[in-house]
């Protein structure tokens, strides 16, 4: 009877031609052992030299190869016969050279090999100027509304596990692009950066590491610019987060690393036109970046139609994929209109499915980064309901990557925000009196409009006529668009005589915060610690109170990541026109005197 | 030589008469087994008539005590000499009568013997008004002030767990009274109740079950007056919070239940005090419960030096002790004279040595709620230096507590807010200009007191002479009281000529705030959900997004106790008044109109 060893030998003989010849070294070791049992009395004397040079040999058939593990058995069986002093003295050269081998090999990859060998993937999920109180808001407007028992949890309360500490380095309150950076680097730099140290030399991302380390396929999902701070801070390396047009070509691999970005989804397409194209760029100078990114090998989409036709097996055959569904930033939620733009679930749901396919029958899982990006901006411009609405679609988005997970027992989703924006309380104390203790969630309920797009449409309008610009705001904007039927004259009188954008926008803010008995403290950001939700593979890490820069260690961790290297690899490239030129180079790209100051570009 | 076994029974013997009296029985069996060791050639043949008829017999001296043992000894030994029929009918009637005792006892008490047999404290810390910006706002300000490392942690950021959510069943914004009965009681109830439903009728409390089912020791530790909305949803059961009279009586054992607390420590010994002690009572009446609660053997401090002297083990025993530091609140801690008044940690450690040393031989454990109750009434002042300095007073109470729970692991501390206060935001925007994104923790460092005391004092000073009052102002309310250096004379004058409390204390905050970039929307209470943390025994049960009552519940199912049961006996206390009696009882009781009003009261 053959021994389960003999069957062993016997499946790797079936193995193809190299494997075998990979593997004949260890099958000698294991056949000695084998051939020492069962024929140690007709084993031949054979000397040393003969076992080393004898050569693996191809294998076809069973047949042949039960010929050959025969072969091998018996052939090899003498190695015991040798002389005692030359045996342990190959054997100590043996292990000498094995153990240095695998020492250099440690040293030089640093990266456990058991790690590498087990596939993972990594879902970030980033709810950008999203703090406590957004979330308890979110839940508080959707159980009342839906008449939910008080017990609703949202999808994200499910997987609450800790909050995350978000000060960057110059300051307790950070701003996107550090935030970002110490996601995507592990580091606390000055606010602004993208992807670059305090000392504006560039930091390797997580995304970067997971492409060129361990050959996982990587995609960035937003819905602002595919160019503003968030996604840029894991696929680009400029000195302030306002050099949208140096990122645009980062992105799309030139730069000393190549492309590393399989996959992106979302707004910000005229960051790669040229200027030439005066309606859908904003590019400063001519450069087609959009004709470059397909000559490159990237599949571009900008249209919903395009979108749609994706299907996940062939597209994952078409990587890269530049997806650019709006010249600047996707609409908001409470905007956006489903038959041009995809919302961000779909977005998420189509890139997991692409992710997945490409990944299907690799060793090597996926990163992938989702951004629920407006939901910031909403904050910036104090506007409640657009708020909300991008916080609930940034719930649909969870749901289908907490359904992806469940079926996927090799991922994790971490879900943070990068700061707080606004804020934001859920109450508000409108006269001297002691303040009742409540809010008002139905004050939101039907508001139709963001009031960027509100403000727009009233800036349009024509000024000479002020009693047909009363009656538009009385109709239109509070009743129609904001829900506000009880409107008083002088609300409206105000906003009808308003023409300057940010004093509209308060005046609206006022208007329904007021009603809401929602406050807000700044068109800025906050320093409150923001809400660490995580899902999946090994969430429970994640439990406690954290640096934003420990999110950014534990996907490092997890993957298996040497950020270091990558950081070396960006700045040998760069060093060699001297440390002053690459300053110059980065900051003279673009006119910092042009940089948008908006608040809904923070 | 005597064995062990009779040494003990000597010890037994050493009791005074009535101990003895009452160990007699077990005495008895003890020495059966003794006796048959030590004598069993020697032993009569006695009946079991006589066994059972023989009385117990006091014991003065040792040597009495000696012989008397003997007696016992030798007397039962026959015990074993009874026909074997009537040994098995006996026994077969024992197990019967045993076995439907216990089911019995199991079926009306429900409670697992093996829960109620582990010893278990728990120490529910309560940081009333205590939101997530403001942790963050203490850690920065610690952190900077300090120069510490980025990633230090506070007490509580190392124990995080969770968040709570805190909304009320009338309301989304609780107060602290239906946010404490959330914590006690394990129900959503209206704003104002204290310990009573939605309904009106009594709820049973987490402490009244622990004292009365499993025969633990009891504490309440507060900075407010003891009878204030917190610790009176522990200990008494009234429909409105501002029903304090009621409620002190409450607490001192004045219902059904009769003394359900062992040791109270805070403020508000002017709601045990006649109103004919016009200084120090806020009573509505001429009741005196201070000496009614001497009278019914609580062992009362009013001062630090009685405080100073109470040693733990001698204190446990003069429990209950009912200690209250000051007429109404006790001082902030920016405000607090050390000489005059305990801080909180120093009342939480005194505390749990008292607890502590009460239960050292017992087989049940303790319940001590202790509540930093002024981190809110700061907040309610929008007073943001009151509010940082009793947060860290609460760290260090947190840290005297985590040291207990490491000596003692059958110990749990929680520590979570009610609700969040003020809609406090570390971010204020100052002017219409984008704001830059940072606040300023030094402007709190020279801050010397609360903006109640200052504007207490202010007030106090003669109006007549403004150019007095301006220096005043100047020099030592914005100088040497707030550490202002740069005041400009617009905001001296204003403070200067303010007569108006709300008003006056409204232009202090802005001072204090506007320059450490502090933002806050309400001087009520907000929705956000509130950091929960935990520590020590099955501490992570609490992990994730709970709702307040989810607190509850997890001290009762530690403790096992059944709060259906204590209501139902409150309920039917009262009931043979009828429903309206009661409703007419409670709310009759102090005139309504007469209720503070203030910010500082809620």
């Amino acid at each position: 009877m053959p021994s389960p060893f003999y069957e062993k030998a016997m499946s790797q003989a079936k193995l193809p031609y190299t494997a075998v010849a990979r593997t004949s070294q260890e099958m000698s070791n294991q056949h000695v052992r084998f051939a020492h049992e069962q024929h140690h009395s007709e084993a031949a004397d054979i000397e040393e030299s003969e076992l080393f040079d004898m050569p693996a040999r191809p294998t076809d058939t069973m047949e042949a190869a039960d010929n050959d593990a025969l072969y091998y058995a018996v052939s090899l069986g003498a190695r015991r016969r040798t002389r005692k002093g030359r045996v342990f003295w190959v054997t100590v050269l043996s292990l000498v050279i094995v153990s240095v081998v695998g020492m250099i090999w440690l040293y030089f990859d640093g990266i456990s090999w058991m790690q590498r060998s087990k596939k993972r993937n990594v879902i970030l999920m980033i709810s950008d100027g999203f703090g406590p109180a957004s979330e308890t808001m979110a839940r508080n407007y959707v159980q009342q509304i839906n008449d939910l028992p008080i017990g609703y949890k949202s999808p994200l309360d499910e997987i609450l596990v800790g909050s995350s500490r978000t000060r960057s380095m110059n300051s307790l309150v950070t701003d996107s692009a550090a935030g970002a950076t110490a996601f995507s680097c592990l580091i606390k730099t000055y606010n602004g950066a993208i992807a670059v140290a305090d000392d504006k030399l560039p930091c390797g991302t997580v995304l970067e590491a997971a492409k060129l380390q361990r050959g996982m396929y990587t995609g960035l999902v937003a819905t602002s610019r595919i160019t503003h701070a968030t996604p840029a801070s894991f696929s680009a390396h400029v000195t302030h987060r306002d050099m949208e047009d140096l990122i645009a070509e980062y992105q799309i691999g030139n730069y000393s690393l190549g492309p590393v970005v399989d996959l992106m989804f979302g707004g910000g397409r005229c960051h790669f036109m040229p200027n030439t194209h005066a309606n859908v760029s904003c590019r400063m100078d001519a450069r087609d970046l959009w004709s470059e990114a397909q000559a490159a090998g990237f599949h571009t989409l900008s249209t919903r139609k395009q979108f749609d036709a994706l299907d996940s097996h062939g597209a994952a055959k078409s990587l890269p994929i530049l997806g650019a569904f709006a010249p600047s930033h996707m609409e908001y939620e409470i905007d956006r209109d489903a038959t041009t733009q995809p919302s961000l679930a779909e977005m998420s749901a189509k890139a997991l499915g692409i992710l997945d396919a490409a990944t299907k029958k690799k060793n090597a899982g996926f990163f992938l980064m989702i951004e629920g990006s407006r939901i910031d901006m909403a904050a910036h411009t104090n506007d409640p309901a657009a708020h909300l609405r991008d916080i609930i679609a940034y719930w649909d988005a969870i749901s289908v990557v907490r359904k992806f997970v469940d079926e996927h027992p090799d991922t994790v989703l971490i879900s943070v925000s990068d700061h707080e924006t606004g804020g934001f309380s859920t109450a508000k104390q409108l006269t001297p009196e002691y303040p009742e203790y409540l809010w008002n969630p139905r004050a939101l309920e039907h508001v139709r409009h963001s009031i960027e797009y509100i403000s727009y449409k009233l800036l349009a309008q024509p000024t000479n006529d002020l009693e047909g610009r009363y009656k538009y705001v009385r109709d239109t904007v509070f009743a129609d668009w904001m829900g506000i039927k009880d409107a008083k004259y002088a609300e409206v009188i105000a906003v009808a005589q308003e023409t300057e954008s940010i004093k509209l926008r308060q005046l609206l803010s006022d208007a329904i915060s007021n009603r809401a008995q929602i406050g807000w403290a700044t068109h800025g950001h906050s320093a409150v610690d923001v809400n660490l939700y995580a899902y999946g593979k090994d969430a429970h890490l994640l439990r406690g109170n954290k640096e934003n820069t420990d999110i950014g260690k534990f996907i490092a961790d997890q993957l298996g990541l040497d950020l270091g290297k990558i950081s070396g690899k960006i700045k040998t490239d760069r060093v060699v026109q001297g440390t002053r030129a690459i300053k110059e180079t980065w900051l003279g790209r673009r006119d910092l005197d042009a940089l948008e100051h908006s608040p809904s570009t923070h």
